[in-house]
């Protein structure tokens, strides 16, 4: 076992337009970064945090990179382990990028490598939910899961627990913008209808089938024009600015697809290339300062391979 | 351009359990015939309809065979070419199997090939949909599309059309036993709530983006475990005799899935073996039979060829 890990993980794009609570995927940047020491102390204390504006709690029992590790650290039968957690949050929090999910999937990856990897990524999901229970009031997968296994990854059902890596073409560049207003994930749920028409059910079942099969097919096009929301993007788009203006720009300038980043109010593109990525950017940031609004823009490969040590 | 023609297509299974309205496969037994002879005299002519119980109508105009050659014909520019047409029914009419669809696809094939394959298969779906709409009064394509593409077909999208074949294990058999109870497909899409639980959409999503998963991965275990329906199954095995009993029987005795062809009351279940296929349709059929139902089975691998031309 080592006395201390710095790791890194990514930050996901939750829902993927058509796939709403069942489809994910990471990218490289932004994430968190989490440096986890042994202690002879027991339990578990959070140090330091930065990059956070003081918002989240340094209680142990409130943040959810220490109670996903607690939840970690009971399942192995070591509840009194002493740890001491940094958690430098490299990206914005409530921004729709799966802010909560990197950090617990950080603090997670973290404790499993001091174990000496005991539990596989895979096998890491569970805990990480817990971590978003706490987080978002829901214990939802779509964003740890591709945090934890990199890549897209399909949600299939919640019970049982059934989470598929899905392969996907090399060349895929992520555009992401985040439009600095506030758009809480448990407002943007709360707007969602719990009843939607079965011919808009049977719609959105074609593109979900749709963009699987333009993923494993490594067909650009059929990724593309599968990636297509009746269901929630209709409703959420309202608390986006200039949502509709923002797709028209990204799809008029080389973007495959465009759409929310899981509730928003993110927005991002996918891309075949860094450059087509980096111009759509360019463009939806330019367009938001029009408006008035700030933002923040990432540009980003489609991240493969999850948490990883770092230094 | 040659004489006359005598063609097959494939029976279909629609719907495929989780995939309501966007997926179907094909299957190599049943499936209907038809042949075509070029005449002098304009117009087209049914001369002879066996195997329907005189069920269908000989008016050229009002049978979905020779309604979706004259389309076919009248884009082509010849709407007054000569035919006669003789259709043989090799399959039960209302039985959930893609009936008038096997049919219309014949029709269909028999006339492009007459044409020496003027169009290609997948251009043909549109005419057969036309045929579709007089036949159910809707103009669908999960059964059409299948036999006349074989194999597994996705329906992404109906506006515009985007229809997509799927991989599949070449190992798959389906087991086929229709219960001899009367379920018109109108009455039976009439019993479908217009408005669903979006949960339940969601969790349906995750099984349509499994189920196209497991076929590209051909991963048995996946595609059936994929293989739930949560929107319209718990109303249509209403209609279906024993539904249940013989589900479990099926999944006791080998089968990877079971469910509902098309709007029923034919049953499926998938396996991976002609004699587990086999066995379950004999068990399917000797429970119904205790029923008191009468009924018939076919046991048939996947199809992958759509319709073809025999003798």
């Amino acid at each position: 076992m080592s006395a201390s890990v710095k790791v890194f993980a990514p930050a996901t794009v939750a829902n993927v337009v058509c796939g709403f609570d069942v489809l994910g995927f990471a990218i490289n940047a932004p994430g968190d970064e989490v440096i986890m020491r042994r202690t002879s102390s027991p339990g578990i204390r959070i140090t330091k945090i930065t990059g956070d504006e003081g918002k989240l709690p340094l209680d142990p029992k409130k943040n959810t990179v220490s109670s996903s590790v607690q939840h970690y650290l009971n399942h192995i039968g070591q509840p009194e382990l002493g740890l001491e957690i940094e958690l430098h949050k490299k990206m914005p929090i409530g921004s729709g990028l799966g802010s909560s999910s990197a950090s617990t999937v950080a603090g997670l990856f973290a404790i499993n490598t001091l174990m000496d990897g005991l539990l596989s990524n895979h096998d890491l999901i569970p805990f990480a939910m817990k971590g978003e229970e706490l987080a978002c009031g829901y214990g939802h997968a779509d964003n740890v899961a591709p945090a934890l296994l990199g890549g897209f990854v399909l949600i299939r059902s919640y019970e049982p627990l059934d989470i598929l890596r899905l392969p996907f073409p090399e060349a895929l560049y992520a555009a992401v913008v985040y439009p600095e207003v506030d758009v809480p994930t448990k407002d943007a749920r709360a707007m969602i209808r719990s009843k939607v028409l079965l011919k808009d059910a049977v719609t959105q079942m074609g593109n979900v089938a749709g963009l699987v099969a333009g993923l494993f097919m490594k067909d650009y096009d059929l990724i593309g024009r599968s990636m297509q929301d009746v269901l929630i993007e209709p409703i959420r788009s309202i608390l986006i600015p200039d949502f509709y203006v923002m797709r028209d720009l990204a799809m008029a300038n080389g973007a495959i697809s465009f759409g929310i980043s899981g509730s928003g109010p993110s927005v991002f593109a996918l891309c075949k290339s860094q450059e087509t990525a980096a111009q759509v950017t360019a463009l939806l940031q330019t367009r938001l300062k029009t408006s008035g609004i700030k933002s923040l823009a990432f540009v980003s490969q489609v991240n493969s391979e999850g948490p990883k040590v770092i230094s």
